[in-house]
């Protein structure tokens, strides 16, 4: 029976850990979520002033900056970059169809 | 100078937003730093207890959950799946290694 209960434990480890990556997704989607809508709102302003779609000036100081803070918080700051530009280059697809 | 002085509004409209952005980021890199904390306990765990890396039903869980999420925050589901699938790719790849 120690083995069955032993069982029992690691299932609800598991479980308790996957609830807390479940809460994680959340706030993410919802962070995402909402920077989409002022990045909706960034691209708007950019074809009605008739501004470049990207910056690559301000795109290398978001990339450092998430670097910085990446380490800080004891994450991959390769990572980061790779998650930021993957963000990015869905938000330059965003202007440009903003933009026709 | 009128020009000057709308030019100096959409500047500064322009930094409001990306002040918003920023923020934004910060929040969604703390969430994935801890997001990581908690998958790599997972990933011990799992090697601990010799169980497979992926796990292609909680996966297809996480998905579905996670669409649900993005429809009701005005986010494409298909882009919030894609962004699950390239953190999910890189929490794999830490297992794997965590297994070595």
């Amino acid at each position: 029976m120690s083995g069955n209960i032993n069982q029992e434990t690691l299932e609800q480890k598991l479980a308790r850990l996957r609830k807390s990556i479940d809460n994680m997704d959340a706030a993410f989607i919802h962070i995402v979520a909402e920077r989409f809508r002022i990045t909706k709102q960034v691209g708007q302003f950019k074809a009605e002033n008739k501004l470049p779609v990207a910056d690559k000036g301000r795109e290398k100081e978001q990339v450092e900056r998430l670097r910085a803070l990446a380490k800080q918080a004891d994450l991959d700051p390769d990572f980061a970059e790779k998650l930021l530009n993957f963000i990015i280059s869905e938000v330059i697809r965003h202007h440009e169809q903003a933009r026709k």
